[in-house]
């Protein structure tokens, strides 16, 4: 096997992941689909390697116990990120095409910003991707493309309300909003939801006094009031700000606005914690993008643009079927940002997958960002959504990430790595566990078993990997092994298959971290000091504003998703290890209120990255005869 | 017949498109394909009813004869459509499912804007239709995102590109552009076809001198000459006037710009007009998107994302196929405008289409706005980029359109219409066929014969049917016939496919209306006169000086693309019939050099739609149960 391993290691050196991803070929996707146990009327394919699945398969699985269901998170990463999707991977890998226990991987969706910009594709790596990596990385079966269409028709509609409520008296709004149409006059289901809505019980146009008629037709926004931004799934730096509305066509109703990356639109959050086309359809309908000049929301449903909202999404809630190299099932699923959103893949993924693994399988799902972040919203918003139990959490850690938080020099993407991080160092790495062993903690408050997932690199030595998994479990974990699917695939993690296999069988006493009936402002601090290891938080007179507004609207009981920099578990980014001593401030709060979160802001957060000097694109090609794509890693 | 027209009237009137679209189950896409012969492994399906071909066919076929090649063009319409699309589809229903003739619709696919905007859907109407027209109106296979996602790459890297040479120095600019990257320095291909580009035949990054850094590191746009602009598919009035980069990461470098419509992008007008993957990868690379600050274009390729650009295009080349009401082979593929671009659907669906139907067999294909427009460029642009020769052009008439040329009063959508058009006036008939005759007359410089497809309403008098046939026939048409194929499917338009059928064995003798050799100046004094009817034209100055730059920039051997109103034969759009003693005034020229074409402004063309004050989507709805869409139309 080590002359295998050595073999594989000089080809993985040599061979990009896109070679690797091309090297296997992918079976044809109704083929997998059968395997899994999906009828033929359960699945809509798309081209010959995707395929996105109907939600008509959980009605009929409903009798079906579910599978265990783990978690892939990671401790405070380095800016290169410390492998928890080739991890995810690995694990599916090893469970499945060695360990032969049916086991399915739920991944986010990759947004196509970054795939062209600095960070690349993010279909794992090695031999432990998702493939073919290309389809996974551009426009897969176009849900974010769907997401893109309906935040901007929504955003449109925004504006194109306010201006035509500026420029017209109510009666020429009302006129034009209910038009006679072939000699009749009515109201569309819409209106008459609004009508309901307003408390006004008619339905004959006719019979409105001009005050209803006048409620009716004015939704009267206040602009600097909205919060609902346009999104484009580009990296486009030059619009995150902008001013809108110049032409004179829009007779100088001119604002501030600015455009987000496609994946930061509450739409994508929705997408991700929905658990029907019903539910999916209420939440489009409760988002809230603004207030009007009395200080009550305005809504989707308000504007009219609910049921659009939901045509334009009705098969992006299918889960998209992929595999991995050895051909096993994976879900595709949705793509929140981690900061202002939750940072997980969608939950209906994770249902369907759960119902087809059975009851001895296994579906793994990871979080983004480090567990004080990633997983931390996994339980206390996705599990809630869901109603879900985890069974397992896999922290995945490595020897560079933890020499940094023992004290090593600054870790840059695109800068080559300082000698300590190559050469054998054992005091940083023991230093450095102090992140490890809080994050471990971390999983504890939830009750949930931990198994650390140590993903070696080739620099790492023997002492090094050894030094790690002893104090993982000395720290609390269930289990520390090592990992080497990248370079070995499945048979790289069976021994980690074989620890969470082992933890699943554990006594599961999950909890969640705080109950939702709390205040806002405690909710918020529990998780600052149970979970980041604050003295206390404190908000900035904007924030408490905000927490007051919402608490006053009605939206005091939603969970909390915490924005904060993933570098660090404090605000600070270059505070790495375990800080203390900290009071951590929070400078504002937002909601998203149809994906059902409340979001205090910790410092300030880019929704809109930019491209580099020397952009990934400059590697990227087509061949135009073979039509393979070239450089995408 | 006469009864069962009768019910099927009843039927229609009382049901919607989207109803008689339900109403029909389409055959699975893969029996489909399968009956036109297309192999196995020769299509991408896309769920049930839709699948892209693959462009291999092309090769498989390439000793197989063409098809016959229709063209349906229309007089000058009403803002109502004078149902182009309808005859289209209702004439390959006729050809294939009752006369048992090979044929294939090609269409353009809709922008998604208008269908949730003013105008709704296109996907024919009544019995002559494409279904599911929900999956036709809405993503359909991810076209047009392809291109928004493509266009917006390329907008975001013109402006980062300058403000990254903005702010830094050649030499830091050098470094980052060819980084040294685990101890090894070197251009990627893309860098390295720019250095030829600029005549610097070296390929190791430390042998440039000083001056040749600065020559590769820098384009050196001129911010007040970029054109390139960024789109959405959403009718979103208030970016038709923007400005940009107002945050402070962009450090000042602010600029007034602009989002146009997607389907107004020059990607879609190559997707379009290209001919292979190889020959859409050059078009995009040739792409102009601003001067430098020597007034040299700077091209897609200069700022390195050419290859990028194919990699998000590569499935969007290929024609999407769907299915008439009728169970007929239909192709959806581009649609780009019809003013500033050249409003036809892909010269690759027509190319595949003509060997599928094999040499006995009939494509049809639909051309934008009026015979004057989409016709024209239909023949000195599609016809030229594709070398195909048509066989017949269909000219679609109203008895609705040919009264407002008569002298009717005006035709306003949403408004109810006029008695005029309701009732009886063989007045106002006879005088608006000049429209027809001229129409008429501008197919027949083109060297192809005419039959004219009275597109028939339930007011038209049989009086009035009878007299535009004969007034058509008398005008130079090979033949004029009534079709009821709105009401009664294929069925209502056989008179019109035997009709053409008989044309299409016509000797031809096609030929385009101006040599490419000759002046911009010229090429678009031809069209103003003999196409137009005007005594001359009027270029602004800044029409000759852009005229002037595009012949010393050496793109003087273009085909030109005249962005004029659809509404009247002249640039004044209330000037029906047939317009006299004008000067055609041309305010702008502007040049799509990837696509191919110059495009002169006749007046300011609209490159991005609003909303109403109430929009479509006031009655779309999804019924979250059955998943059924209601409202589009």
């Amino acid at each position: 096997v080590h002359s295998l391993q050595i073999s594989w290691l000089l080809f993985v050196f040599f061979s990009s992941d896109i070679e690797i991803s091309r090297a296997q070929s992918p079976k044809a996707v109704d083929v997998l689909a059968k395997e899994i146990g999906l009828l033929t009327d359960e699945i809509e394919i798309y081209g010959q390697t995707k395929a996105k699945v109907r939600l008509s398969l959980l009605e009929r699985l409903k009798d079906q116990p579910d599978g265990k269901y783990v978690l892939v998170a990671g401790i405070t990463p380095t800016p290169l990120g410390e492998g928890k999707s080739t991890v995810t991977i690995g694990l599916v890998q090893a469970l499945t095409a060695h360990l032969d226990i049916n086991s399915f991987a739920c991944l986010r969706q990759p947004s196509q910003g970054p795939t062209f910009g600095v960070k690349g594709g993010a279909a794992g790596g090695g031999y432990a991707q998702v493939i073919p990596m290309e389809e996974f990385n551009l426009h897969l079966t176009g849900d974010i493309h769907a997401i893109t269409a309906a935040n901007n028709l929504l955003a449109a509609a925004i504006d194109a309300r306010i201006l035509h409520e500026n420029t017209q008296s109510d009666k020429a709004l009302y006129n034009r909003l209910v038009p006679v149409v072939n000699g009749v006059r009515g109201f569309s289901a819409i209106q008459l939801a609004r009508l309901r809505r307003l408390g006004i019980n008619k339905s004959d146009p006719g019979t409105l006094t001009e005050e209803e008629v006048s409620k009716f037709a004015r939704l009267d926004i206040d602009p600097s009031t909205i919060t609902w931004q346009r999104v484009v799934d580009t990296n486009d730096r030059f619009l995150r700000k902008i001013t809108v509305g110049q032409a004179n066509t829009e007779k100088g109703f001119i604002r501030q606005a600015q455009f987000d990356i496609a994946v930061a639109s509450e739409i994508m959050a929705i997408l991700a914690l929905t658990t029907s086309l019903q539910d999916m359809k209420e939440r489009l309908g409760k988002m809230v993008v603004a207030n009007d000049k009395k200080g009550e929301p305005v809504t989707a449903e308000d504007l009219g643009v609910t049921g659009a909202l939901a045509v334009l999404m009705k098969d992006a809630i299918k889960p998209t079927l992929m595999q991995t190299l050895e051909g096993t099932p994976v879900f595709v699923h949705a793509g929140p940002f981690a900061n202002i959103a939750h940072g997980n893949s969608s939950v209906l993924a994770d249902k369907i997958a759960l119902k087809l693994v059975g009851e001895t399988g296994f579906v793994v799902t990871e979080a983004g960002f480090g567990a004080d972040i990633g997983m931390e919203k996994f339980f206390n918003i996705k599990c809630r959504a869901s109603g879900l139990v985890p069974s397992v959490v896999v922290l995945v850690a490595t020897v560079r990430a933890l020499k940094m938080h023992g004290g090593g020099p600054n870790v840059t993407a695109g800068a080559p790595l300082k000698k300590e991080y190559t050469e054998e160092n054992l005091q940083l790495v023991a230093d450095g566990c102090c992140n490890l062993q809080k994050q471990i903690q971390i999983a504890q408050l939830f009750g949930v078993p931990v198994v650390v997932a140590l993903n070696v690199f080739k620099t790492d030595s023997v002492a090094e990997v050894d030094l790690v998994c002893k104090i993982a479990k000395q720290s609390g974990a269930f289990d520390a092994v090592p990992c080497n699917h990248w370079s070995a695939g499945g048979r790289g993690a069976v021994k980690l298959a074989q620890a969470v296999e082992k933890a699943a069988r554990q006594k599961n006493s999950f909890k969640y971290l705080y109950s939702l009936e709390l205040p806002i402002v405690e909710k918020i601090r529990i998780i600052a000091q149970k979970v980041y290891g604050a003295e206390d938080i404190e908000l900035s007179l904007a924030a408490q504003t905000q927490i007051d507004r919402y608490t006053r609207q009605g939206f005091g009981n939603l969970p909390i998703c915490m924005a904060k920099t993933h570098l660090s578990l404090s605000h600070q980014p270059e505070r790495k290890g375990v800080p203390t001593g900290f009071i951590l401030p929070i400078s504002d709060v937002r909601a998203s209120i149809g994906a059902g979160f409340i979001y205090p802001l910790v410092g300030t957060m880019s929704t809109m990255p930019g491209l580099p000097t020397r952009p990934c694109f400059y590697d990227i090609d087509l061949d135009p005869i073979t039509e393979q794509v070239k450089g995408l890693f």
